[in-house]
């Protein structure tokens, strides 16, 4: 039976499953596949053991760890929803893959199993407290504390996405005002910076005609890391949106430091590759809202990508 | 020798000394004295010794637990600063105290051990995960993790009151804006009352006017209490002061459930003594400020005034 770990990543339209031996740093392979549009969750499951098993080649693994892109109740193993597939609500996934593998399986949401993933092989190594923040398309978050992940009460901690850094700022999809995701997050700037060049009158919005040229003049072209790039190359409208996303995560790190008080602050997502000018607005807003006798590290995250299967490979050693 | 235990709680202002049997949850013996004013560290330990000395009577304690009211080195017992009183930077209070007493001594910051307090011995009994908070002078917090303190990497963790809660508003001792201490707090919260009235124009502030008279025409009369109790009588004046402080309070527990995920806060210090409306608007904000999956419970604490004495009796159980 051996030392052969399977990590399952479920994300919102990508499947990935990896097999690794216990104690290496390498995949020993490594799959990939795309949900089938309007999948549902029975089908998000069937191409995602048959990559397994695919993998496995009639290989039995000693034991399975799952990033799941949702909550999950960790201790019993079950998906509470996705926000992005239907058909996973309440769903014993856990239950479902030990009969399927016939090995233990630990199933956690893809935040706190990132967050696991830099703490054993990445960012966050030699670190006792540590809080990862992934930027892309939302803002999630997980904590570890005492070297172990902190999941919450109800598992629902590391919800900093949904931090109010401004009541006054616009209106977030969770129905707040100025949450740090409804500043900070990818889709949302780019429907920010569109939004600003309607009417699209390059003298009212300076810096916004030329965003809109590299983005052949369509508007719905832009995108965040396309708003990234007219950032970089000098245009101070791009800056404005950019700017915003970098001071809600600052602001969002800053609070989270002074209740929290964890060691170092791990970034991840794409947004995160945004730039140094970036980096720079998110490390200043971050100390300035920190008390000046909380001290923190700022880290980029270093598994990519992988996070969230380097984590299921690390729930699999956890002692419960 | 027995299992008499000797608590000391250094406040800004009072010190208070106390012992118990080991189990018991009665006082043997309580007993406080006010520091004098400009006192130092040396002179208030000085009285602190004498309460204690008087109190065990030649009698030598098992164990020593003591909250001091600023920041504390845990692992060291060594005190950083007193924010009220000069002398205590650096000081290595838990050793003179072992030097003194002939036992072992814990030493931790008053709202770390009041959270302790209200975990073993009140609000927060059979909870694993709470948030302790006190509104009086300024806004502390304290947080119980997998049932025992989160102190944070640098034992910095609780700073709630520094949370940004409102990045335009007004300005904080600390030097940010819109600190849940600086609208939540009562001195901050009499002062803008204060400041409302001036010019003291009944016509410009309605309702000012009867604050006023409740203050016998005094602004410098009128505290946090005193706008509580006009609020209480229907003044809508003092009101507004009430519930900015409550909606302040109530977005930093929101955010801090979003991000921690505990089961209770509990609150604590003068300010909560607000009255009914005062909370319905804490837990009105919280509520919309929390993701509709955060669930969490608010409770009044239960040890009032004796929560860092209580604290200070757990802390002597603590494995280190």
């Amino acid at each position: 039976m051996g030392t052969l770990i399977l990590a399952l990543d479920f994300g919102g339209t990508k499947l990935s499953a990896a097999i690794a031996n216990k104690g290496d740093m390498v995949w020993q392979d490594h799959q990939r596949a795309f949900s089938a549009p309007h999948a549902n969750a029975q089908q998000d499951l069937q191409i995602m053991l048959s990559l397994a098993h695919a993998m496995l080649a009639g290989e039995k693994p000693a034991a399975v760890g799952v990033s799941f892109g949702g909550p999950v109740d960790f201790t019993t193993g079950t998906v509470r929803l996705s926000h992005h597939v239907p058909g996973w609500e309440n769903f014993p996934l856990k239950t479902i893959l030990e009969t399927a593998f016939g090995a233990p399986v630990w199933v956690d949401n893809d935040a706190n199993v990132a967050a696991l993933g830099e703490h054993r092989f990445g960012a966050g190594r030699g670190y006792s407290a540590i809080c990862y923040l992934t930027v892309s398309t939302g803002v999630g978050g997980g904590w570890i504390l005492n070297s172990q992940p902190w999941r919450g009460a109800g598992g629902m901690a590391g919800e900093i996405g949904h931090m109010t850094v401004d009541p006054k700022g616009p209106l977030c999809l969770c129905g707040k005002r100025g949450c740090v995701e409804r500043l900070a997050s990818g889709p949302y700037m780019a429907a920010d910076a569109r939004a600003a060049l309607h009417p699209p009158t390059a003298e009212r919005t300076p810096g916004g005609e030329a965003l809109l040229s590299l983005a052949n003049g369509d508007p719905a072209q832009i995108t965040a890391q396309l708003n990234a790039e007219a950032a970089a190359r000098g245009n101070e409208f791009a800056w404005t949106f950019l700017k915003r996303s970098a001071w809600a995560l600052g602001v969002g790190i800053g609070n989270a430091a002074n209740q929290i008080n964890p060691q170092r602050f791990i970034l991840g997502g794409g947004v995160t590759k945004s730039g140094e000018r970036y980096w720079e607005e998110i490390r200043h807003t971050a100390l300035v809202t920190a008390l000046p006798e909380v001290h923190f590290e700022g880290a980029p995250a270093e598994l990519g990508d992988d996070a969230p299967l380097w984590g299921a490979v690390a729930l699999t050693f956890e002692p419960s």
